[in-house]
């Protein structure tokens, strides 16, 4: 009798053993199939996008998802039963050879092909040749990424994602899950969802956490904890507002980068960090998905590939928030909100910058202390007084990067403070609502902030905006 | 007058001219200096985790976080001004030698040392050569992780988390953000968390996004849609659950990776994923951190280093649930819930198998119909009727991963959707809840089910539990 350790052993062998699949062709993915030489005997599965049947040969063209580019099949009109549609799945074996048309360097000569799962093509909402309307797909969320212009934006993003990662791993930074449930509401950038279980929502008064518990809006102050331990960390997650507002720049759910560093002197080293993340990220989406880019290009945001050439060919501008004031007020250009010191700079100023400085990303560094959260690094540069904070401006996006040094002078920041709630004051006075930037005081206690106190313990926010690809199926 | 183009040059060029920096020494973390060859002058910041004044000479110990060896300083006495404690932030310049001892390679002879942030070392809760029990440093989540233990488990996350993206995308996966506000409930896995804007909870009776919202339980039913356009995608973002319950297993919030594989023939192809993504992570953090593996396999989970090189070099083993059955059947061990079949396996059933097997991670495939979810793969084998599903035990841990084949045939689909309906209603005939694993009834439409029928279509769910590394500050 074996032993059971003898029979695991056989068990092992036994599923591992020849299969009768080894002797088969390798399964190749359409991408890999594109990339081989020819020559080779492989087995290819996907979708049906096109066919084209004659007389004596039928063509097939079948997309995995791998590529934007399909893998042309080519059979024996025999091979055609009358199941190879627009939109089914199939499974080809045959021999990969060299293509005697100049649209492509290899082709698929079928041996095999198997109709894994057919499709209806008259009710099948996808149409061969037709390009839909973005709005019309909405309404497919279970096919509209086999379309080429959604499925080359989410292999885009897929790239993106792991530049970024990439990025920051090779940079030396620690990379943090910092958590999505929390008690707090970093700077209260606007409404925040709160949550509970489902069966007490409405119901008891008990909070399942003790204390109300939200969506994290930001993981800054996680971050900040972390770069006193780490030095330069990052951390690429979700994050919510609770905002009802249809926009492009308004999401309830949404993906950011942030990241802290410790130990920086002044806004250069940050910019060298975000220039080299957002060159970085891009050469690298550039490069991995050529014909997904070419087809952005063409189709969805035209001639944005000329414009990232240009951007990476160029260093970007550091201009000061002073400076862009007045390049503002000698404007040809008449502006909704008339530029002047001290207000915010909107989307029409931002754009106009951009464009007056050759169409490449601008720092706008060095913003009025009245503007910008209570924390950042006061310039002492009176009378004109502001912060150590820069915001990068891209062409056709706007602010994307915005980031500071962090105050770390004590007296700094009561002073700020003391401030603050003199305002908030004036405003309970004159029974408007109370300033929502006026941060709650910090108690001083024997470990903090005395302990955390690092000079220029920075900050890089990237927005990484994004929307969500899918709603709920 | 210069034209703006003009000024902005003259800008940027001043802004990265020449800066003093750029003739200092070198910024280095501890990590590249304790790697480099000695010669160089350099900068070196972080925190002060050892102070040894003798007469003459004083030796400090700092540490950056990026590495847990921290790096000895040599220096003259004189440069002692008293800020030198332990848990202050420094900058240290000077030369990096060959190191004298045989403790280290290299150490810095420091020609000036800049206290950054001074620590009061009396009311500091970290202290000299103590080592802190993890319930006390709860209490002090902003200084924690400046501790081995802490700090050498958040880089071992980090690596990991790198290894787990890079696995995927070298085996052509396209990465997915499936979303975390979701209005489904995937496979009911438990009490989930609602979502509103803080504002409205409690109050009005319209919801946010027309219908009620949750936490994502899985990312599974998006991703199946997925694969169904990129044929290989994964996942690897928060989950949640609203389980009140204090336990190793129980987090209300955790990361999961989750993949879907297209065209997949037989548990084969999933336990190939599966081991290989286990065996690379495993790798790649044992050789990329293994001081950090090392501690742990000291002081944290003494031996783990020795059991995981023993499951690196064997091969997994495959066991069927009836075999493990049978195993347990003839264990001399008593159990408290005794080994039958057709019930499922607790944690004891499951350190008994991987023990008994050798203490290598164990596949169990091909588990009881009755004890799965309504979609998995019909193995048509009665009378002992199964299905297609596969979890991976590892010795230490219990299940990691999940899998299955997916149910692919429509009219198996029905069958099974026809039973769990018989019994739901039996349930409320009794009077007792409505069994919860029976899922709504799907309704045919023109385009769903049929057009994404794709023979087994896959899962692997790999379960990475892990516990968020902060609460709120």
């Amino acid at each position: 009798m074996l032993g059971a350790r003898g029979l695991l052993r056989g068990l092992r062998a036994c599923s591992s053993a020849p299969r009768p699949r080894r002797a088969l062709p390798a399964r190749l993915s359409v991408l890999a199939a594109l990339g081989a030489a020819g020559g080779e005997r492989i087995k290819v599965q996907g979708w049906i996008r096109s066919v084209r049947s004659q007389k004596e040969v039928l063509f097939l063209h079948v997309n995995d998802g791998s590529s934007l580019e399909s893998l042309q099949v080519v059979a024996d009109s025999s091979l055609d039963n009358g199941e190879l549609t627009f939109g089914s799945s199939v499974e080809v074996q045959g021999q990969l050879v060299q293509s005697p048309s100049r649209m492509q360097n290899v082709e698929l000569k079928a041996e095999k092909i198997e109709v894994v799962g057919n499709c209806d093509a008259k009710n099948f909402p996808l149409k061969y040749k037709e390009r839909h309307p973005l709005e019309y797909l909405r309404q497919y969320p279970h096919l509209r990424c086999r379309t080429n212009a959604l499925s080359s934006i989410l292999r885009i993003r897929s790239e993106a994602t792991a530049a970024i990662h990439s990025f920051f791993k090779e940079s030396g930074f620690v990379h943090i899950h910092t958590p999505i449930i929390t008690s707090n509401d970093c700077e209260g950038a606007g409404e925040i969802f709160q949550i509970e279980p489902s069966s007490k929502i409405n119901g008891s008064d008990e909070n399942f956490f003790n204390v109300p518990a939200f969506l994290t809006v930001s993981g800054q102050l996680h971050l900040e904890v972390m770069s006193g331990a780490f030095t330069q960390v990052f951390t690429f997650g979700p994050t919510f507002r609770a905002e009802n507002s249809q926009s492009r720049r308004h999401l309830a759910e949404f993906y950011m980068v942030e990241a802290e560093i410790s130990f920086v002197e002044n806004l250069q080293d940050i910019m060298q960090v975000m220039e080299g993340l957002f060159k970085t990220a891009t050469m690298t989406v550039l490069s991995n998905c050529p014909e997904d880019v070419e087809l952005c290009h063409k189709f969805i945001a035209p001639g944005q590939k000329d414009r990232l050439d240009h951007m990476l060919k160029n260093n970007f501008l550091i201009i000061s928030y002073t400076e862009a004031i007045e390049i503002l007020k000698k404007a040809s250009q008449n502006f909704t909100f008339t530029p002047e010191w001290g207000a915010d700079l909107h989307t029409e100023h931002e754009k106009y910058l951009v464009k007056h400085c050759g169409n490449v990303p601008v720092f706008v560094i060095n913003y009025p202390l009245t503007l910008k959260p209570f924390y950042m690094r006061d310039n002492e540069d009176g009378p004109q007084h502001t912060v150590a904070a820069v915001d990068l401006l891209v062409p056709g996006v706007g602010e994307l990067f915005g980031g500071s040094l962090r105050e770390e002078r004590y007296h700094f920041l009561e002073q700020q403070l003391a401030r603050l709630r003199k305002i908030e004051r004036g405003a309970r006075d004159s029974e408007r609502d109370a300033c929502s930037t006026a941060p709650t005081l910090m108690k001083p206690s024997s470990t903090f902030p005395q302990q955390m106190v690092t000079r220029g313990l920075n900050m890089v926010m990237f927005a990484f905006l994004s929307a969500t690809p899918l709603s709920s199926p």
